[in-house]
């Protein structure tokens, strides 16, 4: 059997019949002989968000099923026109939906998670020597009803792909040509990071890099394939997110990334009851919010506790109604800061390399700039500052830990 | 069991989300308690057009499979939406797509056969008493991929489904209330007829009548099924398309149906060897073509025909390469004529009153219209005239037939 390769290409990739067909004649370009190829697409630039505007208009809390069969309509546009471009160019190839492609998901909508892929119709299409195209983001639950896997799934569907392909890399194409040491648009001098590992690229995508979807970085490591994040646009390499070994690192920190969209919850006298804290965290994931930096300080003079997290500003609504109706059963009060911005450096060389955090609240704390929360893991350090000081913070730190390009 | 009824929603009935959100309150409107109810949807408005138009962008002749798959998608959005218009009034509702709905076609795109309606799944939802919302137009092959039943394919597909769901009427819903003795656009005191029979509702669609797709007639004959056509703006009674007596029809011309885009193409010198016509035809059938008005004559002092036969204008093109290859092989001529229109009387009642066909051709000949070419049937008498005379012969016909209303 031939080696399979997994190209994903994004919604920009594909964003019009031009983008879509400088899409084909791409892979034209690269195809090799001894080689099969799995593309999988996202829809075109904003059709996605088309659909979603389309549904608001209807409804402002449509059935969870009823949006999936909705959405992903976008994907399968986008897949049968690029198939017909490759036609187009003489190149044998078929779309293929997510049914048709065998991805099974929870029986669970708009954020399903992917089961199983039955790879019997891809191999037969791909043992006919076709490009096989598939539409990212969606799959089948049991029913047969069309699920989606949420907002950026489509990385997380190549990768997903990828392992049950046995593949050992996957590409995906994306507007940017790789992962910088801090967003380039921000800091002009950031610089493109050529190998970063798992851990640090989970760290960066879940802290506002949105280069790669976290959960494919994720699917990407339990599988051990490689990502190879390149440009759609440029023929140059782009970054490969493997595993790295912390003994070869030299820098303790490998990129700053910045969140501006955060908000802080406090939950302010909080009863000092086991279980309590579940309760809450239990109800915000059952509800899919993410939450981030959790602390919580035990009040020494009474039996109630501060618990303080910070979310995505766009989940705050959807907080506020559940903290509300826990705030009212436990009498306590609700206190929300949305002006916030997180900050952290990530580096797995932070391992081998102590006094990093040191140096990361000094260098903020020269400048007078307020830190609000910190939280650190093994190889990340988040502080949560105010917005204000968001570009400065990022500039200093950027330039203390040796990052500029120069 | 419930009784079922079967309504079919066009594209302009659905081209907006607050026209989708106004076929869910009508039918909530009317909803009945003892009945279950299943809604096939066309997409919303020009959306069918825009995506043939990105498939034009990027091929000139698309593979059919790729083609279905994307131009499918259209159904796919305003069934979503219309049952997310449902829920937002409290009705349950689900919306499936024709792989789900069990449509099962030919292997065949862009204009295959409805062959069978496996309903178990529209059975199970109406039986948990949900208003099940179907997609027109669509199915899938043995292969499971998807496949379209042709352009306006999404009234035979509401007539297939009321078909295999065992009702005995369709309501087919659409911008207009009904079928006129002639289109109100172009003869102001035209009237609605109240009833009209399959075989004369055949004819007006083929010609020109553009309410129902004929197909939808054929099939809905074939199961005595009643078609009810009326508006989806207003609640008056439209047209029933059913068995009618012709004993009971009064006056010999129903209605008078007129077809502007047509063209007669003729092939001169055509060898007069048994079987010549029957190979033309077999290939122009094999295409899709639909062939109307073939004549032949056999020219008296040699041994060749001419035949002529009359098409769309939209498949003159497909048409003269078919042709092309003919005349090579039978050293025969091709001459295309394209300004032609089609004026047509149709009625069931001439069945039982001669001379209808004389009183045409006289009405016709007193306004120097000439006639270029007849054909007739049993219920229908057709005329090939000059595009310019097309206005003026169906003012004459309209009034001569005691049409007119007042």
């Amino acid at each position: 059997m031939k080696k399979i390769t997994v190209k994903k290409f994004g919604g920009t990739s594909v964003g019009s019949p031009e983008k879509i067909q400088a899409v084909a004649q791409r892979i034209k370009n690269s195809l090799e002989k001894d080689k099969s190829y799995v593309i999988v697409v996202s829809a075109m630039g904003n059709t996605t968000n088309q659909l979603v505007e389309l549904a608001k208009q209807i409804s402002s809390n449509p059935s969870p099923r009823e949006y999936d069969a909705l959405v992903s309509t976008g994907e399968n546009i986008s897949a049968s026109l690029l198939a017909m471009s490759f036609q187009e160019l003489g190149i044998d190839a078929i779309s293929l939906t997510g049914a048709q492609a065998g991805i099974l998901t929870q029986d669970l909508h708009a954020k399903a998670k992917i089961l199983t892929i039955k790879t019997d119709r891809i191999q037969k299409e791909l043992a006919e020597n076709k490009v096989v195209i598939i539409t990212g983001f969606q799959g089948i639950n049991p029913n047969l009803d069309i699920t989606t896997i949420g907002r950026g799934g489509s990385d997380t569907s190549a990768v997903a792909l990828a392992a049950a392909l046995e593949c050992k890399e996957c590409e995906i194409y994306t507007d940017v040509d790789g992962v910088y040491t801090t967003d380039p648009r921000r800091i002009s001098n950031a610089q493109k990071i050529h190998e970063i590992s798992y851990e640090e690229m989970l760290e960066m995508a879940s802290l506002g890099a949105k280069v790669l979807h976290p959960r494919a970085v994720e699917c990407a490591k339990e599988n051990n394939i490689v990502l190879h994040v390149r440009s759609s646009f440029e023929l140059s390499e782009g970054t490969r997110v493997k595993e790295v070994n912390e003994m070869e690192v030299n820098k303790p920190v490998t990129g700053v990334a910045m969140n501006e969209n955060e908000a802080i919850i406090s939950l302010i006298g909080v009863p000092d009851n086991p279980g309590v804290a579940g309760d809450i965290f239990s109800e915000l994931a059952d509800n899919g919010i993410n939450v981030d930096m959790i602390i919580q300080n035990v009040l020494e003079k009474n039996d109630s506790n501060n618990i303080s997290f910070s979310i995505a500003e766009d989940d705050l609504e959807q907080t506020l109604k559940i903290t509300d109706s826990i705030t009212k059963k436990l009498t306590c009060k609700c206190v929300t800061d949305t002006a916030i911005a997180k900050i952290s450096c990530v580096g797995i060389g932070m391992i081998s390399k102590p006094g990093t955090a040191a140096k990361m609240f000094s260098a903020l704390g020269r400048e007078n700039i307020n830190i609000l929360r910190i939280t650190t893991s093994e190889i990340k350090i988040s502080c949560a500052i105010e917005q204000k000081d968001a570009q400065k913070a990022l500039e200093i730190l950027h330039k203390e830990f040796d990052l500029n390009d120069n």
